[in-house]
Parts: C-alpha cells; structure tokens; sequence
C-alpha cells in the first residue's frame, strides 16, 4: 500500500538566472543611479518611468540577435474566456517601450523630447556564470531632433556621468563611429545586395576578435579559427574589400586626420561623404563645450551595434586595467552603448522619427568601481544597543529613540538576550561600530558602558602590540554625556588609521 | 478577389491597467522612497532588493481573498524541452519574497534579520478606474524577533517615515489592535469551531461599513443590506455575540481605560490576556521613546488585516479632510499597514519564524500630499538656449556647457530652428524658468537677451496692471555677465511673488 504522500516544501530559491541584492549592493546602486539622473535632469531631461510589462505587440521583436518572436523574452498570454487574451511580455530594454510611450502621447510631449529612464529590463536567456535574466538600465534618449548637436549632447553628457559616478577623466573614453560612413564604404565597394551587406557586417563584427588581418580573411576566401575549423569567407576579392579595411583602420593622431582617412575610404559615395561631415560637426560641437579627445574621440574601430544604429554610433570604455578571475590584467572594458536609430516609432504611427540615445550598464561601473577599490568598504552597521534586562525593554527604547533623533543610526537588540556573547556577535555580524550597555549597576549609577567595536577588533588583531592594548576600547559614560561620547567615538573611527580615538 | 492585407501597425498603448509616470511623478516618488529609506536605515534596517520574479512554488498562495493557485499573479511556464519547466510568477507584494529570501539565506543574515525593500508589485486583477495592476509598496519588517518590542519598534518608525515625508504630527494616526485579543474574544464566546470563527472575522471586517449595529444583526440573524438584499447572519444568539462587540467598541478615552475594556471582553480566555498584555507593552514601550497617544494609538475597532496577522496589527491613516472626486470632503484614510505574522517562512523550513513588519503605499501618500497642495506645483524646466543662427550651433553648445558646468539645469533648442516663434512655445510647454538668445547682431556686440519666462507669463496674464507692464522681462547682458544674471533671474523667480525681478 502507498503511503500517503505529504505536499513537498516548497524550495526557498530565485528562479535560475535570478539573484538577490543586500544592503550596500542595493544602496550603492541607488547612490549611483540618484547620480546619473542628476546630470541626465541638469542636461533637461525629463524622467519617464513605463511599466515593466507591455504587450508583446508593442515590443515587437527588435531584440538584437534574435528571430523568433517571443523568444528572448518573457511572456504569457493574460486570460480571457474565449482564449483570445493579448499576449503580454517583460520589457527586454527601455528603448522599445519608449517608441511605444512617445507614439502613445506624442501629442502631449515637447518635441524634441528628451527623457530618462531607470530600471530593471529582463532577458529570458539561458543563464550562466555572472549572466542574470533580470538587470538594471539607464538609459537617456532625445526623440524628435535629427540634429547631431543631439548625438554630441548625449556624448557630453556620458562623459559627465561617468566622472560624477567615480571615474576620473584618463580613465575612460568615449568613441564615436557613424553607420552612415559604413553605408558609404559599402557604396564605394559596390556592395549593392542586402544579403552581402549583412554578410560584410557581421564579419566586421568580429574587427575586435580577430583584428585587421582576420577581417581581411573574412571578407574573402575564409579562415581557419582557433579551434582548427574553417569559416568561410564573404568571398569578396581583395581589393574590393580594402575600403572596409581601411575604414575599420582609419583612426589617426588627430581628428582631421582621421577625417581625411574616411574621406578617403567612402570615395565619391554621399551617404558616406554625409557621415563623415556629422562626425566632423560631432567633433567640432563637442570641442566648443571644452570635450577634447582625451575623453571623446572618432574611432572608426568601434563596430559594436553598427548592425543596429543608423547614424553616429558611442561606446564608453574604462581604460584601466584590472585583474580578471584568473589573476590576468585586462581592460574593464565597455560600460555604455547607443547611437541613432530611425525605425522604432515608426512601426507604430507610419512616420519617422529620428532618436538617438544611450544606455549605461550600472551593474558594470559598479562592478568597475569595486575592482579599482572605489566602492565596496564595509558599510556601517548601527549602534547596537544592548539588552542586560529583559522587564527593562523600555529603558533601551528611551535610549535608542535619543540616538535616532541625533540621527545616529541605531537599534535595540531584539533577539533573546539572555546570553550576552549572542548580542556581541550579532553586533559583530551587524559591523555595529558600538555597543552600549546598561546593566542594573550601571542604570543605579546613571551611567552606560560604550564598547568601541571598530578598535576593540583592531586591538584584538594586533595584540601584540603595546600601544594598542594600552587603549581603551570600553568608556564608562554618564549617561547624560552618551551622545556627546558616541558621537566622538564614531567621529574617531572614520578617521585615518593611528589618529583615532 | 480579395486584397493582401498588410500587417496592421503595432497599437502604442499599455496594456489594460498600466500606465505610464512622467517626469514630477517619477522625481516626487524617487524623493520619498529615499527620505523613507533613510529612516529605516537609521533604524537598523538593511536594503534588500529580491528579483521581481519568483517562482510560483515559492510565492505560494498567500494572496489574501484569492484561492485559486496562480489566480492574482501573472505567471507563466519557463520553456523546457519536455514542456516540465517551473512556473515562474512576477512578486504580488514585498512580503512573500522576503520569506524566500530569509529561509534560503539564513545562514548568512543576522538574526534578528532587519530588511526594507522598495519597489513595484504586481497583481493580475480586473483593472478599474485608480486600479492599477503595477505599483509601488515600501516594506520593512523584523523576521526572528519574537519581542513585541519589534511591533512597537516599527509602529515609532512608521510615524517617523510619514512626519519626514511632510505629513505633519496630528495629521495622522497610527492605530494598533492584535488578533490575538481577537481569539480571546472568540473563545470567551465559545466559538471554538474554524468556519463559524472564519465566519465572524468576515463580519467582522464589515465593522468600518455598517457599524456596530450592522455588526449585531450580522452575527446573528442576518440584515437587509442598503440595495434591499437580505444578507444571511452568522447565527450567534445575543449574548454570543456581546464579547465581539465589546472588543470592536473598546477604545476608551486612555490607554488604560482601553486596556481594560479589552481584559473584560476577553474574560478568562488566556491568550486573550496575552494579547492584552502584548498591547499594553507597546503602548509603553512608545511612551518610553516619547511617542504619545496624539501619534500612536491602541484601537481596537481597526479589523483590517485581523484575518491575516497573528498578533499586533498596525495601521497609518491620515486623519485630514480632502474633497473627493463628486466634491464631497471626506477622510483621506489608510495609507500604510502592517502587523505581525508567523507562517510564511515555516512554508521553507518548517520552523515557526516569528516577524513584523507594515508596507507603505507610497502612491496613496503621494496622492495625499498632492491633495494638500504639499506637492505638485508646476515643476521648474530648463533654461533653453534658442538657435537664431543654425551654422552657430558650436556657440549655442558652448553656452549651454557654461551653464550646465555652473549647476544651472539648461538644454538647446533641437528642433527645426527655423520658427522662432516654436521655439518659445517649446520653451513654454517645457515649462522653462528663462530663454537665452543670441543672434547675429547680439554675437557681434558680444552681449546676450535673457527673457524671464516667469515674469513674461505674469505679464500677460496681468495686462491692466501697470506696475507690471512696466517691469521688463527681457534683459540684455554682457556675454561673460550672462551666468550671473541667469542666477538673479532664477532666484527672484524662487522668490515669493511680488517681492521677484
């Protein structure tokens, strides 16, 4: 006979590919996002928040990189008697809801209209080591201008954000690449048919794998890879594949050096010709605001999203170096993409609509700030106040509603107290900079015992050396004197080392 | 012949019961989420954001009023081969990831684990006007403290958090009740079987609607409703029913008069006399930390939640009148609640993990504040730097970078330049504080027009007021001047009326 089953416990876990955020992760996220919207809102714009869910109609399926519809995202069907409910997703980006917002109340927003937007967008991808299906963007787009002083604005804009964030100038820069030149080089090979021009894009895709040599490959005959196998080519003669070369490849010392270097590669093309003028006037605006190439320059090496944009292109890149998981030095490298891009409103109101913008990865600069050391310490616990007397909860209270109101970060110990080493530990794990305590001898002498932790740890780390351990880390206080002492305490911790208490 | 049918554009609209927040509405809600944060952290309580999505397993059914599994939440099924994947669900609320989160995390959080979280929810309902299916809540709860010191702990910060958002003492009332009085009362009525209690905590929850009365007949016999339906009674007889409407009606003038209503109603029942007990140390344990009955209050008649919590249930109502939407004053009502609860992470464990905790709606405080004319007022836009010369858009650029560098919010006009009369409106659609023009003629004097925008819309507004008519609103300034005018523009426009220009 089968035993009667019980209902399993449910598993306590994220779904995979989702994870949880604590304490100074969240804070130093919303520190760093309160930041950029203060310089995106200075620039004026204006912030936007859209819904997580939209339907799938709406969203499209402009997700790079992925054909099928629905795929990449995460979406059901919302019930309906007659099965015929509208299919719903979760936002994939903050780009694609903001052609739906824009066409939606076009009539009731400034044009051009320049908006930010924060949040979370989800990808339904397989999800693997440090990838997550849930991430934050910030995002800034101005919709309505086909102006480049549009494209230069964002770029200036960038470079600000990254130094307000935390990221000194020589430590990052920004570059600039335009489609239109791209479009024009094709011209000057005379690649006319789409498929081959698609073909001719996806190898200049992989300018950053595989560099000048490889692409030259690529675009003619074919490869053999790293792992021994073989890629076909494009199959484009060599000389026919020179102007591709010699755009990806045109960087110069200077700016008008690179622009002639582009002229060059475009030939008669107009398109191309156009493209290189709007990185000229990009340039030129950017230097009237005092932007110089130490932080934005015209890279045509940038190829990322060139498939997707259809005019100037950016990226912005931490140039330090950092040491990955496997102890090797290598460059963070990118932290922010965008460029101008035409179709999105279209698809909904028949005309278009030109837009450029950004997105910034903020889980990257932070990941960035913490590997140079910049964000990370150990946040600061609260005051701990201890519990000597369980029928004297109300005495604590009193104390810890005093420390509050000085705005002093503080809390009673709420755990069982009877075992006083549980509440040093808790205090430990909390990184409580103090405990206060008030036994029933204390309390008849109207004073409290202030237990500095921070150098209590200090002393016990070093002890063996004398002029640590001939300092008090325990002060006896009256207990009128409490706040005046702790405030000096803590004010001594965040002092240098050797200089406090 | 039929004809072939182009695919129809794309709708731009949000689905059913989402909506979309602009500018003010996103910065007003952003500040009051930070300046809550802030008083919970400087409780001790820590940050935690969990993924909006969980699985179904985990967030159970814990929805209240739904009974139907996955019934309130959107859910669907993660793709898998063999069509087996997990059912995923976006969060209804704050609390039932938190229980997740505790039991699978337990091991590395302190105990008692302190956690505020703040972010959207999301609930599969009929929409209706003013009902969303996205929006915020603002949590903080204690889980592993089984001290009522917890209770009385939250219920001192929730009034912390509405007087720090711009709700002025005496313009709100923290009430508190606890079920467990409730349990006393039934068993002092020798309702000992589940339904009939289930029975009378549904009537019970009518207590704000029909009133002490209405109550009476619904535990017994039964009452005619307002639309003339015979709603059936519990079935108590008279005397039955006397201890639950002692209980409802038991707030006397002060605590202890309260406090005694309550020990009579529960008669010898002793869990009853805990939950007494428990609200009689609250209520000094507030006192302790200065936090009066003009703040804080025992209250008995609050039935809300009574079904759900287990023991201290709080609520925040905000006890001025505003004008509804027919024009009828009326009481703003709830804002926040809370209480405590001890089932949801013994779902995980197994173990009983006692917790506390409210939820704050801040988009009920936001409407609140708005109602009172606290928030709201006309957002100050830009300054805009208009283009008279498109070729001169280097100098306009390099203006606005001026401006932006000296912390003055300020933007160029992006748009076709070629109206000037557009690029006003657009400065006034953007609600802009000043216009900064330079044509040629200015360019060659080295000078800029500066046009109060403010004062401009005040003149016009005021034409038959002479006084005003002869107040200029346009000023011509040396070019290095502009800056410093700028800001004695921006100051008198700050400046109360009359006393501006």
């Amino acid at each position: 006979m089968a035993k009667v089953k019980k209902t399993p416990r449910p598993k306590a876990e994220t779904p995979k590919g989702f994870r949880d955020y604590f304490g100074t992760e969240v804070t130093e996220r919303t520190e760093m996002l309160a930041k950029i919207a203060a310089v995106y809102h200075r620039y004026g714009f204006e912030a936007l928040e859209s819904s997580a869910v939209e339907t799938v109609e709406a969203l499209g399926k402009f997700l790079p990189d992925v054909d099928r519809p629905n795929e990449g995202v995460f979406a059901w069907q919302e019930f309906d008697e007659k099965d015929n409910g509208d299919w719903l997703a979760l936002r994939y980006d903050l780009t694609a809801p903001l052609a739906r917002v824009y066409a939606q109340h076009r009539n009731d927003l400034p044009t051009p209209y320049r908006r930010f937007a924060m949040g979370p967008v989800w990808r339904n991808e397989k999800p693997g080591p440090g990838r997550f299906r849930q991430f934050y963007q910030c995002d800034a787009d101005t919709v309505g201008s086909a102006s480049v002083a549009a494209d230069a604005e964002i770029c200036a804009m960038l470079s600000d954000c990254l130094e307000e964030v935390g990221i000194p100038r020589g430590d990052y820069i920004i570059r600039v690449n335009n489609r239109k030149v791209l479009n024009g080089v094709l011209e000057a090979m005379g690649v006319t048919d789409e498929a081959q021009a698609a073909d001719v894009l996806r190898t200049i895709d992989k300018f950053d794998k595989v560099g000048e040599e490889g692409v030259r490959q690529l675009l003619g005959k074919g490869r053999l890879d790293a792992s021994g196998a073989y890629i076909d080519g494009v199959g484009l003669d060599e000389a026919q594949a020179e102007p591709v070369l010699a755009f990806l490849t045109s960087k110069g010392e200077t700016v008008s050096e690179t622009l002639a270097n582009l002229r060059a590669a475009v030939g008669g093309s107009a398109v191309g010709a156009e493209g290189v003028d709007e990185l000229e006037e990009i340039a030129s605006l950017l230097e009237a605001q005092g932007y110089g190439a130490d932080r934005i320059v015209i890279d045509p090496s940038v190829v990322r999203g060139l498939g997707y944009y259809t005019g100037p292109v950016f990226e912005a890149e931490l140039t330090f170096e950092i040491l990955d998981e496997k102890g090797r030095k290598r460059q963070f490298g990118s932290v922010s993409g965008g460029g101008r891009y035409d179709g999105l409103v279209k698809r909904f109101t028949g005309q278009e609509v030109p837009a450029t913008g950004i997105s910034i990865g903020v889980d990257r600069l932070l990941a960035a700030l913490h590997a140079k050391g910049r964000l990370g310490g150990n946040a600061e616990g609260p005051v701990v106040v201890t519990v000597m007397d369980k029928a004297r909860m109300a005495d604590y209270q009193a104390i810890v509603g005093e420390l509050r109101r000085e705005g002093i970060r503080a809390e009673v110990y709420l755990g069982n107290p009877k075992n006083f080493g549980n509440q040093l530990k808790y205090a430990d794990k909390r990184n409580s900079p103090i405990a206060v305590i008030e036994g029933e001898d204390e309390k008849a002498r109207g004073v409290v015992q202030l237990k500095d932790l921070i150098l209590g740890a200090k002393i016990a780390e070093n002890a063996t050396l004398e002029e640590w351990k001939e300092r008090p880390s325990q002060f006896e206080v009256p207990r009128d004197q409490m706040v005046a002492k702790i405030h000096e305490i803590l004010a001594s911790q965040s002092a240098p080392d050797g200089e406090g208490a």
